[in-house]
């Protein structure tokens, strides 16, 4: 039964951030992480040939600094998200192509709509305070109805419609009619808006860490090193006026305090003892997480890039929703990534295996030609099926949620402290928000310390 | 390591009926129930002098047939809620007498924007089809915005708006703010309409069994005898060809299939292996419960009888909500049961127990005058510190729920069935729905047999 100054449940960014602030603070952790492997919602794979797809959580941009932070710190360079040449939207089956951000040759008319969606959100955007959503001035109001019903009220055009469903829902993995209006809002502004959300170039897919998020998590592991015990997932937590007890099934960890740094849903299946606050544990009964459905298609080149498209590609309602290049930073193999988010990735996970990949290549047949026909190789990344994620991509919140149980989103039970993407005030959602969270809550444990000895 | 033809989870309403149906079918049952007691959300305490008060569920009426048939089985008799004399709706701190289930005398305009709002809902809970609410012509419309979206939009007069809020959000136990207008379409449909729903007379308050719900939930038990196991909370059920294996802190019962028969959210800390499909997965992850204060407060007599009140009063946004009359069927003692529901039920949580109850007392003086001031007795559920139900009255689906899960609240998943009564078609919320729900999942188990043997 080790005895540790701190101990962290979760071994993503957030919990493996939190535990290296720690151990550098010279505090003595113990990080439980349930699966055999670290990263949480990211997950590297590196292939024989020294290359690498990234399986979960990918990109990075400006204004992320915590994460850019890390990478300093453990000497890993970024590299450009590839947006050369033209994009591509499929609307009816018809293929549009299209330079930039907003597929402007679809319609004229989907998108003068567009743009007036963009423009209302963004202005939205700005009337959010961070640190607490739930004080808008217009909180209740938008709180009471979800995105999928303010895109129907607002939006003339049905393409711009389903457009913005992809971009601003796709996130949350969940139908837009899950999606409580203030909580999009709320985590859109948490990036800067929109903009930076839809973005490449400048915004939330403008780069990626060389080698992948491994290149940054496994040297955070490496540090911590015994502290860090894998397959070891959390059944319990007990606190008391000295400290906590945190039992997996064959280990039980004391600590001072406790920071759990797993998603909402996950964090509602550990058992507490005494049990957590009325508004802590309902919040746990109402962020529930996604579905999506990541795979790296790998081709021995990017081929695409030669036929002048971007490998960036929407098509709502499809099987393969969004495309995006996703080459390492040497550009070869090419590689394509698909990611299928919400409904549509729940209706992809019920095909069986080799229907699934059929179903995904074709539609990239269709998209990139026949070369598209014949990958080298092909990675499949179902999200729902991690039992430790509760799904994917970031929790949402469903109406009323925010307003009624915001607070608990950060706030303390006692000596148990809250870390993951979800509860950070900036970048909510992303890896970078994670990262802060993980400091956030490290900063909080060691706030609480005495003068005298760690509390 | 017992064996049985089936094990149950959960002795809620729902788990006894399928129990005791499979025993009568000549069936080898197990039922674990987590906690100490029987009855779920239900749970009758007998007080010293024999009288009794009921801690949970309460009501049945009209239509309910299946805990009638209970009823009669068991023996016991059913007397009439007390309606006679006035009721009070407390507006903005004024009292307002009315005869009758509307509280008319507020104003003219609430009443009739209150009417309005009746008959609205009236028309909508006509459209919808019980076994698949998902199949409404307005389904996908209706489940986008939440009740406190409707509310809002539909009721002119704030007061009407308030009264409607109570009545409708009330069962949920959340804000209106957090509930699907599907939702609550298809559970007030289940019980006939929004007029079963507020009525004493005729409605989902007309009767109660003579002694209370235990009265019936206690013969059950009996009737179950060994096969009954208390303080077993189930932590992991798995599934193979042959069958399920279930499994406590301290006992693992192997089976042929398994009814699960406890709230969504509580199903959802079960681990299951394999995994359960998305669908259902996601489920447990998408139907909160809701926060609800019950208190049974007794005097020597039912001294507002005689003051010709009905011991019904409502008072939108108070401590509390409401109270009713909940005399046993001799009435004596006086019983005045409080229920407050949602956020001012959180909200009366936080408070310790003796300002909580001061609170409580000086409402009830406010409403029934000095007499209610010295209570003989006082008993208090908080059904938010409730471990095993997640919270109380009944789970509800947020926004999109329905639409994207619904065919997931009663779809085996190999082995295991569910229960309870948010899985019900009719009287979905009621007790009545969760005995339903056992019977359901009772026959459904016993139709997958062979003609050899049960499979």
């Amino acid at each position: 039964m080790p005895e540790v100054d701190y101990c962290v449940v979760g071994a993503g960014f957030a919990g493996l951030t939190a535990a290296l602030r720690l151990k550098q603070a010279g505090r003595a952790v113990a990080v439980l992480e349930a699966r055999d492997r670290v990263g949480g919602r990211t997950y590297t794979e590196v292939l024989a040939d020294g290359s690498w797809v990234d399986r979960g959580g990918a990109w990075i941009g400006p204004g992320q600094d915590r994460i850019y932070a890390l990478m300093n710190e453990f000497g890993v360079p970024s590299y450009k998200q590839y947006t050369d040449g033209k994009s591509m939207m499929v609307v009816d089956g018809k293929q549009h192509r299209y330079a930039g951000t907003i597929p402007w040759t679809v319609s004229p008319w989907a998108t003068m709509n567009l743009g007036i969606g963009l423009m209302k959100i963004r202005q939205m955007c700005r009337s959010i305070p961070l640190e607490a959503p739930w004080e808008a001035r217009k909180a209740a109001e938008w709180d009471k109805i979800s995105l999928g019903a303010w895109l129907d009220k607002n939006l003339m055009s049905g393409q711009a419609r389903d457009m913005l469903d992809v971009a601003l829902a796709g996130p949350y993995t969940s139908a837009a009619s899950e999606v409580s209006l203030l909580w999009m809002l709320y985590q859109m502004a948490s990036g800067g808006g929109p903009d930076f959300v839809v973005s490449s170039k400048g915004g939330a897919q403008d780069s990626r860490p060389v080698g992948g998020m491994g290149a940054i998590y496994r040297p955070m592991a490496a540090e911590l090193g015994d502290a860090l015990q894998l397959s070891q997932p959390v059944r319990f937590i007990a606190q008391d006026d000295d400290g906590v007890a945190v039992r997996s099934d064959d280990l039980t960890v004391r600590a001072r305090r406790v920071i759990v740094a797993v998603p909402l849903a996950i964090a509602g299946q550990i058992r507490y003892e005494p049990m957590l606050p009325t508004d802590r544990w309902f919040l746990h009964q109402r962020m529930p997480g996604g579905a999506i459905v990541k795979v790296s298609v790998v081709y021995d080149e990017p081929f695409w890039r030669a036929d002048g498209l971007s490998g960036q590609t929407v098509s709502p309602g499809s099987p393969v929703t969004l495309t995006i290049d996703a080459c390492t930073d040497t550009g070869t193999p090419g590689v394509l990534c698909v990611i299928t988010e919400g409904p549509a990735a729940r209706a992809l996970g019920r095909l069986d295996e080799a229907d699934r990949r059929a179903t995904i290549v074709r539609e990239l047949v269709d998209r990139f030609g026949a070369k598209a026909a014949s990958p080298v190789g092909y990675h499949e990344q179902d999200w729902t099926v991690e039992r430790y994620s509760g799904g994917g991509m970031i929790s949402h919140a469903p109406t009323g949620v925010l307003t009624e149980f915001g607070p608990a989103l950060r706030e303390p039970c006692g000596r148990i402290h809250w870390a993951g993407t979800e509860s950070s005030a900036v970048m909510c959602g992303w890896v970078d928000g994670a990262v802060r969270s993980g400091e956030r809550a490290a900063t909080e444990v060691m706030a609480r310390e005495t003068a005298t000895a760690p509390a």
